[in-house]
Protein backbone atom coordinates (compact mmCIF):
# COMPACT_ATOMS: atom_id res chain seq x y z
CA UNK A 1 0.00 0.00 0.00
CA UNK A 2 1.55 3.31 -0.79
CA UNK A 3 0.91 6.36 1.32
CA UNK A 4 0.76 9.89 -0.40
CA UNK A 5 4.21 11.22 0.59
CA UNK A 6 6.14 8.26 1.15
CA UNK A 7 8.98 8.54 -0.10
CA UNK A 8 10.13 5.02 0.18
CA UNK A 9 7.43 3.33 -2.03
CA UNK A 10 5.74 4.20 -5.09
CA UNK A 11 3.08 2.70 -6.91
CA UNK A 12 3.19 1.07 -10.40
CA UNK A 13 2.68 3.63 -12.92
CA UNK A 14 3.17 2.63 -16.63
CA UNK A 15 4.61 5.01 -18.39
CA UNK A 16 7.12 5.31 -15.16
CA UNK A 17 7.60 1.51 -15.28
CA UNK A 18 8.62 1.84 -19.09
CA UNK A 19 10.79 4.79 -18.24
CA UNK A 20 13.02 2.85 -15.86
CA UNK A 21 13.38 -0.21 -18.06
CA UNK A 22 13.82 1.40 -20.80
CA UNK A 23 17.23 2.70 -19.27
CA UNK A 24 18.60 -1.07 -18.44
CA UNK A 25 20.37 -0.99 -21.34
CA UNK A 26 22.01 2.28 -21.98
CA UNK A 27 22.77 2.33 -18.14
CA UNK A 28 24.64 -1.37 -18.36
CA UNK A 29 26.34 -0.04 -22.23
CA UNK A 30 27.54 3.08 -20.39
CA UNK A 31 29.27 0.89 -17.58
CA UNK A 32 30.56 -1.73 -18.99
CA UNK A 33 31.56 -1.30 -22.37
CA UNK A 34 34.89 -1.36 -23.03
CA UNK A 35 36.10 -2.49 -19.47
CA UNK A 36 38.40 -4.71 -19.39
CA UNK A 37 37.96 -8.50 -19.43
CA UNK A 38 38.99 -9.41 -15.79
CA UNK A 39 36.17 -6.63 -14.55
CA UNK A 40 33.82 -8.29 -17.33
CA UNK A 41 34.21 -12.07 -15.87
CA UNK A 42 34.85 -11.72 -12.26
CA UNK A 43 32.26 -12.54 -10.14
CA UNK A 44 31.96 -13.26 -6.12
CA UNK A 45 32.89 -16.72 -5.94
CA UNK A 46 31.38 -20.00 -6.59
CA UNK A 47 28.46 -20.31 -8.58
CA UNK A 48 28.40 -16.58 -8.52
CA UNK A 49 27.65 -14.66 -11.63
CA UNK A 50 29.58 -12.00 -13.74
CA UNK A 51 28.76 -9.05 -15.37
CA UNK A 52 28.89 -10.83 -18.69
CA UNK A 53 26.78 -14.03 -17.10
CA UNK A 54 23.96 -11.18 -15.78
CA UNK A 55 23.57 -9.65 -19.36
CA UNK A 56 23.25 -13.07 -20.98
CA UNK A 57 20.91 -13.61 -17.77
CA UNK A 58 18.72 -10.10 -18.90
CA UNK A 59 18.60 -11.50 -22.58
CA UNK A 60 17.01 -14.89 -21.96
CA UNK A 61 14.52 -12.85 -19.68
CA UNK A 62 13.95 -10.40 -22.78
CA UNK A 63 13.53 -13.80 -25.00
CA UNK A 64 11.80 -16.19 -22.78
CA UNK A 65 10.33 -14.62 -19.73
CA UNK A 66 8.51 -11.17 -19.35
CA UNK A 67 6.63 -10.55 -22.31
CA UNK A 68 5.79 -13.99 -22.86
CA UNK A 69 4.02 -14.63 -19.03
CA UNK A 70 2.19 -11.24 -19.54
CA UNK A 71 0.99 -12.75 -23.27
CA UNK A 72 -0.64 -16.34 -21.36
CA UNK A 73 -1.56 -14.07 -18.52
CA UNK A 74 -3.90 -12.31 -20.52
CA UNK A 75 -5.02 -14.68 -23.14
CA UNK A 76 -5.23 -17.64 -20.13
CA UNK A 77 -5.74 -15.97 -17.22
CA UNK A 78 -5.26 -18.05 -14.10
CA UNK A 79 -6.02 -21.06 -16.04
CA UNK A 80 -2.43 -21.55 -16.95
CA UNK A 81 0.83 -21.56 -15.59
CA UNK A 82 3.45 -19.22 -17.10
CA UNK A 83 6.39 -21.54 -18.37
CA UNK A 84 8.95 -21.92 -16.13
CA UNK A 85 11.96 -19.96 -16.54
CA UNK A 86 15.88 -21.39 -16.94
CA UNK A 87 17.96 -19.26 -14.54
CA UNK A 88 21.67 -20.95 -16.27
CA UNK A 89 20.26 -20.76 -19.49
CA UNK A 90 23.20 -18.00 -20.49
CA UNK A 91 25.61 -20.35 -19.43
CA UNK A 92 25.42 -21.87 -22.79
CA UNK A 93 23.52 -19.08 -24.97
CA UNK A 94 26.98 -16.45 -24.03
CA UNK A 95 29.48 -18.90 -25.20
CA UNK A 96 32.00 -17.09 -27.36
CA UNK A 97 30.07 -14.03 -27.36
CA UNK A 98 31.50 -10.71 -26.99
CA UNK A 99 30.16 -8.25 -24.48
CA UNK A 100 29.32 -6.01 -26.82
CA UNK A 101 27.16 -8.39 -28.82
CA UNK A 102 25.29 -9.22 -26.09
CA UNK A 103 24.60 -5.73 -25.01
CA UNK A 104 23.53 -4.81 -28.36
CA UNK A 105 21.38 -7.91 -27.96
CA UNK A 106 19.63 -6.72 -24.95
CA UNK A 107 19.25 -3.15 -26.07
CA UNK A 108 17.22 -4.45 -28.79
CA UNK A 109 15.21 -7.10 -27.71
CA UNK A 110 14.31 -4.85 -24.56
CA UNK A 111 13.09 -1.76 -27.31
CA UNK A 112 11.22 -4.81 -29.07
CA UNK A 113 9.92 -5.66 -25.70
CA UNK A 114 8.57 -1.96 -24.62
CA UNK A 115 6.96 -1.64 -28.45
CA UNK A 116 5.16 -4.48 -27.52
CA UNK A 117 3.73 -4.00 -24.28
CA UNK A 118 3.33 -0.05 -25.45
CA UNK A 119 0.74 -2.05 -28.35
CA UNK A 120 -1.26 -3.85 -25.61
CA UNK A 121 -2.70 -0.55 -24.72
CA UNK A 122 -2.88 -1.99 -21.28
CA UNK A 123 -5.67 -0.03 -19.00
CA UNK A 124 -5.30 0.00 -15.15
CA UNK A 125 -8.11 -2.44 -14.39
CA UNK A 126 -5.78 -4.64 -16.79
CA UNK A 127 -3.44 -4.38 -14.13
CA UNK A 128 -5.43 -6.96 -11.85
CA UNK A 129 -6.36 -9.48 -14.11
CA UNK A 130 -4.55 -12.60 -12.71
CA UNK A 131 -2.04 -15.02 -13.86
CA UNK A 132 -0.62 -18.55 -12.39
CA UNK A 133 3.10 -18.31 -11.28
CA UNK A 134 4.34 -22.61 -11.66
CA UNK A 135 5.51 -21.82 -8.02
CA UNK A 136 3.92 -18.61 -6.63
CA UNK A 137 0.66 -19.06 -7.34
CA UNK A 138 -1.81 -16.75 -8.02
CA UNK A 139 -0.05 -13.19 -9.06
CA UNK A 140 -1.22 -10.51 -11.22
CA UNK A 141 0.06 -8.33 -14.18
CA UNK A 142 0.65 -5.29 -12.13
CA UNK A 143 2.74 -7.59 -9.87
CA UNK A 144 4.79 -9.12 -13.12
CA UNK A 145 5.60 -5.66 -14.38
CA UNK A 146 6.39 -4.44 -11.43
CA UNK A 147 8.65 -7.53 -10.72
CA UNK A 148 9.86 -6.83 -14.58
CA UNK A 149 11.43 -3.42 -13.59
CA UNK A 150 12.75 -4.46 -10.08
CA UNK A 151 14.33 -7.71 -11.55
CA UNK A 152 16.63 -4.93 -13.52
CA UNK A 153 17.51 -2.79 -10.80
CA UNK A 154 18.25 -6.39 -8.96
CA UNK A 155 21.07 -6.90 -11.05
CA UNK A 156 22.33 -3.44 -11.59
CA UNK A 157 22.87 -3.66 -8.04
CA UNK A 158 24.87 -7.01 -8.42
CA UNK A 159 26.57 -5.70 -11.37
CA UNK A 160 27.99 -2.82 -8.87
CA UNK A 161 28.34 -5.44 -6.03
CA UNK A 162 30.73 -7.53 -8.20
CA UNK A 163 32.48 -4.70 -9.66
CA UNK A 164 33.07 -2.96 -6.25
CA UNK A 165 33.69 -6.13 -4.40
CA UNK A 166 37.27 -6.72 -7.15
CA UNK A 167 39.01 -3.94 -4.80
CA UNK A 168 38.23 -5.70 -1.61
CA UNK A 169 41.84 -6.40 -0.71
CA UNK A 170 43.50 -2.94 -2.24
CA UNK A 171 41.39 -0.91 -0.51
CA UNK A 172 43.18 -1.53 2.68
CA UNK A 173 41.68 -0.32 5.85
CA UNK A 174 39.04 1.44 3.70
CA UNK A 175 37.42 -1.62 3.72
CA UNK A 176 35.45 -0.63 7.07
CA UNK A 177 33.62 2.20 5.43
CA UNK A 178 32.39 0.77 2.00
CA UNK A 179 29.22 -1.01 2.49
CA UNK A 180 29.90 -2.71 -0.77
CA UNK A 181 32.92 -4.68 0.29
CA UNK A 182 31.74 -4.71 4.33
CA UNK A 183 28.38 -6.18 3.19
CA UNK A 184 26.33 -4.74 5.30
CA UNK A 185 23.25 -3.42 4.23
CA UNK A 186 22.49 0.27 4.69
CA UNK B 1 46.33 -10.61 -2.51
CA UNK B 2 45.57 -10.91 -5.79
CA UNK B 3 45.91 -14.59 -7.40
CA UNK B 4 46.77 -14.76 -10.35
CA UNK B 5 43.38 -16.25 -12.46
CA UNK B 6 40.99 -16.01 -9.05
CA UNK B 7 38.15 -14.19 -10.52
CA UNK B 8 37.25 -12.58 -7.25
CA UNK B 9 39.94 -9.77 -6.47
CA UNK B 10 41.47 -7.64 -9.22
CA UNK B 11 45.22 -5.80 -8.68
CA UNK B 12 44.81 -2.14 -8.67
CA UNK B 13 45.83 -1.32 -12.72
CA UNK B 14 45.70 2.55 -12.58
CA UNK B 15 44.49 2.56 -15.75
CA UNK B 16 41.67 0.49 -14.94
CA UNK B 17 40.74 2.61 -12.56
CA UNK B 18 40.23 5.86 -14.24
CA UNK B 19 38.54 4.01 -16.81
CA UNK B 20 35.57 3.00 -14.08
CA UNK B 21 36.05 6.70 -13.12
CA UNK B 22 34.99 7.78 -16.04
CA UNK B 23 32.04 5.66 -16.81
CA UNK B 24 30.18 6.47 -13.51
CA UNK B 25 28.86 9.81 -14.78
CA UNK B 26 27.17 8.35 -18.07
CA UNK B 27 26.25 5.34 -15.84
CA UNK B 28 23.96 7.58 -13.81
CA UNK B 29 22.97 9.80 -16.37
CA UNK B 30 21.78 6.97 -18.61
CA UNK B 31 19.86 6.04 -15.02
CA UNK B 32 18.49 8.89 -13.72
CA UNK B 33 18.23 11.76 -16.41
CA UNK B 34 14.34 11.93 -17.24
CA UNK B 35 13.29 10.02 -14.59
CA UNK B 36 9.99 11.38 -12.68
CA UNK B 37 10.97 13.40 -9.69
CA UNK B 38 9.24 10.29 -6.98
CA UNK B 39 12.13 8.45 -8.33
CA UNK B 40 14.54 10.89 -8.31
CA UNK B 41 13.56 11.88 -4.34
CA UNK B 42 12.33 8.36 -3.36
CA UNK B 43 14.90 6.63 -0.24
CA UNK B 44 14.65 3.98 2.34
CA UNK B 45 12.99 6.01 4.94
CA UNK B 46 14.60 7.83 7.71
CA UNK B 47 18.03 9.84 7.25
CA UNK B 48 18.78 7.52 4.31
CA UNK B 49 19.43 8.93 0.91
CA UNK B 50 17.88 9.45 -2.36
CA UNK B 51 19.71 9.44 -6.00
CA UNK B 52 19.32 12.95 -5.91
CA UNK B 53 21.27 13.10 -2.40
CA UNK B 54 23.67 10.72 -3.49
CA UNK B 55 24.89 12.57 -6.69
CA UNK B 56 25.08 15.65 -4.37
CA UNK B 57 27.25 13.09 -1.96
CA UNK B 58 29.38 12.27 -5.22
CA UNK B 59 29.64 16.02 -6.53
CA UNK B 60 30.85 16.84 -2.95
CA UNK B 61 33.78 13.97 -3.19
CA UNK B 62 35.27 15.34 -6.12
CA UNK B 63 35.14 18.70 -4.83
CA UNK B 64 36.53 18.54 -1.44
CA UNK B 65 37.73 14.67 -0.72
CA UNK B 66 39.55 12.57 -3.56
CA UNK B 67 42.26 14.74 -5.17
CA UNK B 68 42.78 17.01 -2.31
CA UNK B 69 43.27 14.08 -0.77
CA UNK B 70 45.58 12.59 -2.91
CA UNK B 71 47.86 16.12 -3.27
CA UNK B 72 47.88 16.22 0.70
CA UNK B 73 49.05 12.35 0.70
CA UNK B 74 51.76 13.21 -2.18
CA UNK B 75 52.99 16.81 0.01
CA UNK B 76 52.99 15.48 3.32
CA UNK B 77 53.65 11.82 3.14
CA UNK B 78 51.42 10.85 6.50
CA UNK B 79 52.87 13.63 8.73
CA UNK B 80 49.37 15.51 7.98
CA UNK B 81 46.20 13.63 8.35
CA UNK B 82 43.31 14.17 5.45
CA UNK B 83 41.04 17.24 5.94
CA UNK B 84 37.74 14.87 7.24
CA UNK B 85 35.22 14.58 4.76
CA UNK B 86 32.03 16.16 5.61
CA UNK B 87 29.32 13.34 4.45
CA UNK B 88 26.27 15.33 4.88
CA UNK B 89 27.28 18.67 2.82
CA UNK B 90 24.87 17.64 0.16
CA UNK B 91 22.18 18.94 1.81
CA UNK B 92 22.76 22.13 1.81
CA UNK B 93 24.76 22.25 -1.02
CA UNK B 94 21.84 20.88 -3.62
CA UNK B 95 19.40 22.52 -1.99
CA UNK B 96 16.96 24.08 -5.06
CA UNK B 97 18.89 22.16 -8.01
CA UNK B 98 17.87 19.86 -10.71
CA UNK B 99 19.15 16.63 -10.92
CA UNK B 100 19.80 17.30 -14.02
CA UNK B 101 22.28 20.26 -13.29
CA UNK B 102 23.67 18.09 -10.24
CA UNK B 103 24.71 15.30 -13.02
CA UNK B 104 26.11 17.78 -14.89
CA UNK B 105 28.24 19.18 -12.65
CA UNK B 106 29.56 16.07 -11.47
CA UNK B 107 30.45 14.52 -14.70
CA UNK B 108 32.61 17.52 -15.16
CA UNK B 109 34.11 17.93 -11.78
CA UNK B 110 35.07 14.17 -12.55
CA UNK B 111 36.30 14.82 -15.77
CA UNK B 112 38.74 17.51 -14.40
CA UNK B 113 40.08 15.72 -11.56
CA UNK B 114 41.02 12.60 -13.90
CA UNK B 115 42.58 14.98 -15.68
CA UNK B 116 44.54 15.71 -13.02
CA UNK B 117 45.23 12.77 -12.00
CA UNK B 118 46.68 11.49 -15.18
CA UNK B 119 48.98 14.84 -14.95
CA UNK B 120 50.43 13.57 -12.04
CA UNK B 121 52.03 10.50 -13.90
CA UNK B 122 52.02 8.39 -10.95
CA UNK B 123 54.30 5.21 -11.44
CA UNK B 124 53.41 1.86 -9.33
CA UNK B 125 56.20 2.64 -6.77
CA UNK B 126 53.96 6.19 -6.09
CA UNK B 127 51.35 3.69 -5.13
CA UNK B 128 53.30 2.80 -1.99
CA UNK B 129 53.21 5.93 -0.67
CA UNK B 130 51.77 6.72 2.59
CA UNK B 131 49.30 9.09 4.00
CA UNK B 132 47.14 9.62 6.89
CA UNK B 133 44.05 8.85 7.39
CA UNK B 134 41.97 11.27 9.99
CA UNK B 135 40.37 8.20 11.95
CA UNK B 136 42.18 4.95 10.02
CA UNK B 137 45.32 6.13 10.22
CA UNK B 138 48.26 5.08 7.90
CA UNK B 139 46.60 4.26 4.68
CA UNK B 140 48.97 4.23 0.94
CA UNK B 141 47.84 6.26 -2.39
CA UNK B 142 46.80 2.96 -4.21
CA UNK B 143 44.15 2.29 -1.26
CA UNK B 144 43.42 5.53 -1.75
CA UNK B 145 42.85 5.25 -5.32
CA UNK B 146 41.10 1.88 -5.27
CA UNK B 147 38.31 3.38 -2.40
CA UNK B 148 37.41 5.90 -5.00
CA UNK B 149 36.52 3.65 -7.42
CA UNK B 150 35.00 1.20 -4.88
CA UNK B 151 32.95 4.30 -3.52
CA UNK B 152 31.52 4.95 -6.89
CA UNK B 153 30.25 1.29 -7.26
CA UNK B 154 28.85 1.22 -3.63
CA UNK B 155 26.95 4.47 -4.75
CA UNK B 156 25.71 2.85 -7.67
CA UNK B 157 24.65 -0.10 -6.08
CA UNK B 158 22.98 2.15 -3.32
CA UNK B 159 20.50 4.20 -5.85
CA UNK B 160 19.68 0.62 -7.76
CA UNK B 161 18.93 -0.73 -4.31
CA UNK B 162 17.03 2.77 -3.79
CA UNK B 163 14.98 2.35 -6.86
CA UNK B 164 13.99 -1.73 -6.57
CA UNK B 165 12.94 -1.59 -3.40
CA UNK B 166 10.00 1.35 -4.42
CA UNK B 167 8.35 -1.44 -5.50
CA UNK B 168 8.73 -4.09 -2.28
CA UNK B 169 4.80 -3.60 -2.22
CA UNK B 170 3.84 -3.65 -5.95
CA UNK B 171 5.94 -6.71 -6.91
CA UNK B 172 3.74 -9.03 -4.51
CA UNK B 173 4.38 -12.63 -4.24
CA UNK B 174 7.65 -11.91 -6.04
CA UNK B 175 9.06 -10.70 -3.31
CA UNK B 176 10.94 -13.81 -2.03
CA UNK B 177 13.02 -14.20 -5.25
CA UNK B 178 14.50 -10.97 -5.40
CA UNK B 179 17.19 -9.82 -2.95
CA UNK B 180 17.05 -6.22 -3.59
CA UNK B 181 13.96 -6.11 -1.54
CA UNK B 182 13.99 -9.20 0.81
CA UNK B 183 17.63 -7.49 1.72
CA UNK B 184 19.58 -10.95 1.30
CA UNK B 185 23.07 -11.14 -0.61
CA UNK B 186 23.49 -13.41 -2.96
Amino acid sequence: MTVPGDRTRRPFVMEEAAAILARTPPTLGALLRGLPDPWIHGHEGGDTWSPFDIVGHLIHGERTDWMSRVRILLEHGDSRPFDAFDRLAQFEESRGRSLDSLLDEFAALRSDNLEALAALRLSDADLERRGRHPSLGIVTLGQLLSTWVAHDLDHLMQIARVLGTQYSDEVGPWRAYLRIISGTQG
